[in-house]
């Protein structure tokens, strides 16, 4: 027998990066028991700086994994946002005070930051109580996807084949290995390899906008440190956004000739240093003084870039994610916020393809949801940043930007730099054909927070708490008063179509979880009254009503919009509304699961 | 030379027995940077049954030594009480259900509970990430205080000598151990060795009833087997305390005839088994059927005992903590938190004491308020425990207990049930002369929760968070309104005499922490108006007022009592509030301090 020259190995999904975007697509697949490896070209996690803050709408898809407390434990939080202009005396002086958060779903108000490894930390952590480390240094040499139709439509077909370079083994030297995966994704930032190798084009072009950054523990007198700042000087802008601890970031507005060079017109970070910003930053803060107690902890300068990828997939074999398919500018908050929501989004379907439920067409529902999102965002981000970058209007400068636009606009797009205003198309997986029956809880958006009251012991919990990110679809049904006979025998009926023999409920029994929502108060209720097998557990039936202290809690019925009669909604698994229908109407339940159920 | 026959050592503190009183104790004096020793007879932690839920003042007291978040993500919740009595039809019906907690300023409005194994875990893992481990199993071999009163005397004396046997030795030998402590904490349980070697009798006396507890998972059709339950039937009384995940506590009635040996009229545990308690069980719930799901987790019998020792120190050198000072009824739930609840009192006092900080008199302080508390929580027990194991009322038993009366009992004792009743009396560490500057700040009680917003960043806190228990005193000072000319200059005047040369704050700055409380719009604020001495940290300021999505906090003033004027409030290292006084009266808080400040 020959020596083979390289290790040879299957594995069912290989991640290529172990950014924010390959972190949460690894321990979301770790978690649902997927065969999955992640590689890392760096030897270890970033230590400071990159990133952006984290939006109200991705705290919550931590918190469906579980992994919102510790965040929310070491980030800072950023609830006020304060606005800074020219003052008629000179230097700058406050308009105003505003939300920074302006979306009135958000179950979390505000946004928190916390530096690029803090979070990395979290996810590494996640993956090592769960069995999985990261392979790093490690760099993907070639990728070669079938080109036989037949491999390609087998969803269990080993159709990639990526061959990987160990940079640190312990022979000290490239120990080459060839992976044979189902899936890849590229989740291997903006200079993404994975993206070149499929040969996936960018769109979109750099803007002439040059910004700076420092984060920095400052020594100052202005009373807005610890809040986002807009600031808009004669000197140029200026945004802060206040960090863990003490530190504080500072974006700051740089003109070409801060940075050019004056020969080549390109930026020059030769002639760039820490002070230099800080040189800047301080002449737009006046009347306030604003310095670094101690060294600067990080800083760089960037070009914004608004670009978005072609195709977000190669055959459905190879997906991008993260900044290997969208860059845009770092201060509205989105860069690592859309990375992760697109592992987000991947992670149930490639769960559900590989566990042979779903038929591999729910995979370009990818590309569909997220392309779609990612051009909706650049979209935004072109005008954000000009209002941002633009001078402030003035008797000087009459095309300037005015401060009430400004405000009018940072207003406006809450929906967008708090996430939540998210809303995925009519596709296979959306269908809001009988939307009326919950009307606000909008198809393909994701679902309302809500306080509600477990029945058996009256305690209180969020809705979206008993949803999470397990991979299964929930089958939240809305029973109205279960205490009204008549209301009673309604529900049976329904629980007795559902249950069917040959239904898609006995089915896969696995891939669904079922909640019982009643309109019922705390007091009255037996929660044995509720169908069994709308009651998989005691815990499984909440309340329409408040808790003891009637503080928290009552008013679900209303807030989606579910009449006494009540409804049926589906959640994705990524916490999305997939479709609504009323009780008696399981026929449409039957067809929106059969619309992607695997043929076998 | 001779070859010492046994080890010596001095520590400051030894703490025998690691149940929740003495590693309560443990970790705040290990926290604190005391050095302390703790030691135990058991070769390691319960694992299951034993102890009580934990009250909503025992939270709020976990909650300041950052120990509550993981006890309310493994423990389970109470949050609705409910009450069956013999139906007409024969069996039991309930009339009605009623929060658990009757307290309206809990912080958190309902009781938890968790095996008793999980709670010290708390305790054993934190111990462990500060450095610090039980020494187990170890046992006490002699305790001797000094009668040199020069030596007793002196604060930093080591008058207590403990010779300890380690049982579990590399040598497979009982090393003795000759422990020369400062002080003594006897946390060794209701049959105290420590106790006992001090000669401190208990006063009071066993009851004549008796109880039997089953833990279990169970099988039922019974609507409130998640409720904290009462049931009186005809068959005698019955408790559902629902713990951890789906297992459920019974606590059940028993007659002599089930338990006493006829002949000797002693509890006879021979004559039990957990099938014969669940069989008297199942007769009190008829109609309802209950069973084990599987096998009894734990099972006891017990006779209720009410007894209060009538010392609660030695000397002040030797203290008694814990069930080693009371026993009562565990139905009511107080076992275990009067058990921490004395030890967190003592902590601090130890600690100041230790650190050269305060005179040896406010150890007097301890046995003054938690024996008065005792006394009173065994009082309350007398009347609980005879309501719930009394007979119903009926045709047959004009005598028996009414549910009216019960269920008006149960409300009643809400404070005392709850914890947060608890009241401490006038002594040097409570002065109530100025009482009206904070009305409703009651001197002696706890601080009331309530929710603040951060001036610098507008973020909401629960005030209670912002005083942790870190050994310190916190001068919280009520500023009024900041942004308003007049009341800058008051505040600014009091700041100034707070900050005068030979003024506590200079003498031991590391002794106190300041809180400014702001009367002024968190749109309008400047966090840099607050004089530097009330704000050594910009966190440090915070507001009456809502936060940016109006839900959270406002009103704090007009909680506390306090007027447009502001006031000072100064709040004990264990959460209780230690004095009042109006702005202008820093004469009041000298005083107060000076008054167990250590003489040098």
């Amino acid at each position: 027998m020959p020596v083979p020259l390289t290790k040879e190995s299957d594995v069912d999904v290989l991640v290529i990066g172990a950014g924010p975007a390959g972190l949460m697509c690894a321990q979301g697949l770790t978690r649902a028991g997927v065969n999955v490896r992640i590689i890392d070209k760096r030897p270890g996690q970033v230590a400071a700086g990159q990133a952006d803050g984290i939006q109200p709408r991705t705290i919550e898809v931590l918190q469906s994994y579980g992994l919102a407390e510790r965040l929310l434990r070491e980030a800072n939080q950023m609830h006020m946002a304060a606005f800074y202009e020219p003052s008629p005396q000179g230097g700058i002086h406050r308009t105003g005070r505003a939300p920074d958060v302006n979306a009135p779903t958000a179950r979390y108000p505000f946004e928190v930051t916390l530096h690029q490894g803090g979070i990395e930390s979290i996810f590494v952590d996640c993956l090592r109580s769960l069995g999985k480390e990261i392979e790093r240094p490690a760099i993907p040499d070639s990728i070669d996807v079938s080109n036989d139709p037949v491999v390609l439509k087998d969803p269990h077909a080993h159709a990639v084949k990526v061959v990987v370079k160990h940079l640190d083994t312990p022979q000290g030297r490239g120990d080459t290995e060839v992976i044979r995966a189902k899936y890849v994704v590229g989740a291997d930032g903006a200079h993404s390899w994975v993206r070149k190798e499929m040969g996936i084009a960018m769109e979109g072009e750099q803007t002439d906008y040059v910004w700076g950054v420092v984060d920095m523990i400052p020594d100052t007198d202005f009373p807005d440190i610890r809040n986002r700042c807009a600031i808009h000087s004669e000197n140029g802008s200026c945004m802060i956004v206040p960090r863990e601890g003490d530190v504080v970031r500072l974006y700051i507005q740089l003109t070409d000739a801060d940075v050019r060079n004056v020969t080549t017109g390109r930026v020059d970070m030769e002639k760039f240093s820490a002070e230099k910003l800080l040189e800047v930053a301080k002449k737009s803060f006046y009347p306030y003084h604003i310095k670094a107690a101690g060294p600067v902890h990080w800083w760089t300068i960037y070009i914004i870039g608004q670009r978005v990828a072609a195709r977000f997939s190669s055959h459905e074999r190879v997906f991008i994610a993260g900044d290997a398919c969208h860059t845009h500018s770092p201060k509205a908050g989105q860069g690592m916020n859309a990375s992760m929501n697109d592992t987000h989004n991947l992670i149930w379907k490639l769960t559900h393809v590989l566990r042979g439920w779903a038929d591999m067409l729910l995979l370009k529902t990818y590309e569909l949801e997220r392309r779609k999102y990612a051009q909706d965002l650049i979209a935004f981000d072109r005008k954000f940043a000009a209002l941002f970058s633009g001078k402030p209007k003035s008797a000087d400068n009459p095309d300037g930007v005015d401060q009430e636009e400004f405000l009018a606009a940072f207003r406006t797009f809450g929906a967008f730099t708090s996430g939540i205003g998210v809303h995925y198309a009519r596709t296979i997986i959306t269908d809001p054909t009988h939307q009326s029956s919950a009307a606000n809880l909008v198809v393909g958006q994701r679902v309302l927070p809500h306080a509600v009251v477990r029945a058996a012991d009256a305690r209180p919990f969020e809705v979206q708490d008993l949803l999470p990110a397990d991979t299964r679809f929930k089958v939240v049904v809305f029973t109205g008063d279960i205490a009204d006979a008549g209301q009673r025998e309604r529900v049976n009926v329904f629980a007795g179509k559902l249950d069917r023999e040959g239904g898609f409920m006995r089915k896969r029994k696995e891939a669904y979880d079922v909640l019982a929502v009643c309109k019922t108060r705390k007091e009255d209720v037996n929660y044995t009254d509720v169908p069994a097998v709308l009651r998989p557990h005691w815990s499984k039936v909440v309340l329409d009503d408040v808790d003891v202290t009637g503080k928290i809690g009552g008013g679900i019925y209303e807030t989606y919009g579910v009449g006494p009669e009540g409804a049926v909604v589906v959640v994705r698994p990524d916490g999305y509304v997939g479709v609504v229908t009323p009780l008696e109407d399981v026929g449409s339940l039957e067809r929106y699961f059969e619309g992607f159920d695997a043929k076998s």
